[in-house]
């Protein structure tokens, strides 16, 4: 039997192993990765992994029983076409450089690729994507730039959610990839006031390259005093791209009043917060996951027509054996933006 | 000096007190309250005295060194006009009656009639009101009805916020004052499908006359899988109106997917709910806080006009010597939808 190398997550520590070549159902298509993002979610996971198994557990995603968390990480990427499965259509070729949104159909629904137990993701030398999603890549885009085009959907979604007019004002609150995305959407959408704010300086200054009009450090300026100053009566739209559960309650109490806040970060703790505070303010508080499919390709086109200075975020390269250091490194302090898996080749985590 | 009775909060307790006549101010009118409603919110201030301190003292409405709140309750009322302080038009005449906003202009903003310490609520005999913002009552309208506009228009502006199209679903839990005026201001809106949930046959009936389309008990039915079945994909819009914060985390819980949530009461303390839930439905969460100066006119002008059957809402009237022991028996499980004190006479609360 053939087999490959996949990166698992289990139990808090995620590490390469042998598995057996996948092979594409009705439908399906197999992929060999080419390029894969390591995505915030992925560290989440792999710190988080008994709250993740207990979410997944109330969602029905895994048996109530199940003890250990195990999941094949992986859903921001660039792949190309190996091989066919069943019932296909067959109209891209062998050797078609694709992406999609990360999901094969399941019954009932749809299963993540590589966020959901059984299923193969990107981080894998192999995968299986389902045909009828497949977008083919533009010849000139690079692998690392396809696979930008996820997080970057994240954020256009969180910004169709906010839906800012021009002349409101917009605080991106984070500015990691996520941030980053959310800003760049905001750019593209023509909306004049962009605040973002970050603690780290280099993270400000890639902020400003992705079209904010205003950056802040929010440990020396009150980020939501800025902005309800800028809007002057107007609605300020903040976007949550910082990823820490404390920020919720934190915002809540902080934000202007009737302001509009989009929780991008997924959080599977509880959190308590002050209700009242949100009534009095008469906040908006709007959840955004994911993306609708034409968002998605629209990401992918504006990278391909480059409108996303996304070289910028590329901060690292590490090969699939150099998976489990990598994620060693980025759960410390650590100034990666964002770092690609090339499964294709061995080597450490390098910097670019 | 002349005096007139009052009803003052202060810690956890109701009593009728004398107090010193008002005297208006500039652009105020000095009224004589006719008729007020005893509030949810009269009720909840009296029992969480403590924690609406520590909330004021939070949004700075009372001294940090308060120990004690006293408010002189009542929001909900139907005036005639006694005298005019200087700076007044005085185009209604004296004997006038009407009604207005619970609000009174002050420095940095406003202040609520009914609900901050050192202004008179319409539970007094006298008390003031901005002439500005007066309403005339329409002749024929009863004192008790006019003290119904004010929890219609939480409803309505409850409503505003949800802004269920007709073909959506909207589900209304809880059917006290808020819960009916929600739906009666569906109704007038047009929504198809109102579902009125709440445990009480009596408020269910209730429900059906204000224009709910289907009813059901929570204890039985599960209030949120209905809504979604009639949905069939469409967005449901949801209306806390049961006013107890366990509610909070159970709706995010149990919400459909994509819903919205409109939360009206006020909840002071701190509540733990799960924010992922919220993440992966992609829920809007809204906050309603009283409601427009025209939603509260348009409202009046409902009553007036026939639109609302506040008759079946009111169940129980009490002079002002009665409230103490009305506020004793409404702390209790009560079928009580809204009582009506009339602050002129002595009596205790008689049901109707």
């Amino acid at each position: 039997m053939a087999t490959m190398k996949t990166v698992v997550m289990r139990d808090n520590k995620v590490q390469v192993e042998k598995a057996p070549m996948p092979e594409p159902g009705s439908g399906q298509v197999l992929v060999r990765s080419r390029a894969c993002g390591i995505c915030g979610s992925d560290l989440h996971i792999t710190r988080k992994a008994q709250e993740i198994l207990a979410f997944y557990q109330q969602l029905g995603l895994v048996e109530g029983t199940t003890e250990s968390l195990e999941i094949s990480l992986g859903h921001e990427f660039s792949a190309e076409i190996v091989a066919f499965g069943p019932g296909t259509e067959r109209s891209l070729p062998i050797g078609q450089r694709v992406t999609s949104i990360p999901f094969l159909p399941a019954e009932g629904g749809e299963v993540g690729v590589g966020t959901t137990p059984g299923v193969y993701g990107a981080y894998s030398e192999y995968f299986l994507l389902n045909e009828a999603w497949l977008l083919p890549v533009p010849e000139d885009l690079p692998d690392e730039a396809v696979a930008i085009t996820e997080p970057m959907a994240i954020g256009l979604h969180s910004v169709n959610q906010g839906q800012p007019e021009r002349d409101e004002v917009a605080l991106v609150a984070g500015c990691g990839p996520i941030g980053l995305a959310c800003i760049s959407a905001l750019h593209l959408r023509g909306v004049n006031n962009i605040i973002a704010s970050d603690p780290q300086p280099d993270n400000r200054e890639l902020a400003s390259r992705y079209g904010a009009t205003r950056t802040i450090d929010p440990r020396e300026q009150d980020e939501m005093l800025l902005a309800a100053e800028l809007a002057g009566g107007r609605r300020v739209v903040i976007f949550e791209c910082v990823g820490i559960p404390t920020v919720i309650p934190d915002f809540i109490l902080r934000a202007p009043e009737k302001s509009c806040i989009v929780f991008t970060g997924l959080h599977t703790g509880e959190v308590a917060f002050s209700p009242a505070h949100a009534l009095v303010k008469q906040l908006n508080i709007k959840y955004a996951y994911y993306y609708e499919p034409q968002e998605f390709a629209a990401c992918l086109q504006g990278l391909a027509g480059g409108d996303i200075p996304w070289r910028e975020l590329v901060t690292g390269k590490v090969g699939i054996d150099g998976v489990p250091g990598a994620f060693e490194e980025m759960m410390k302090h650590n100034s990666h933006i964002k770092v690609i898996i090339e499964p294709w080749r061995e080597g450490a985590l390098e910097s670019i």
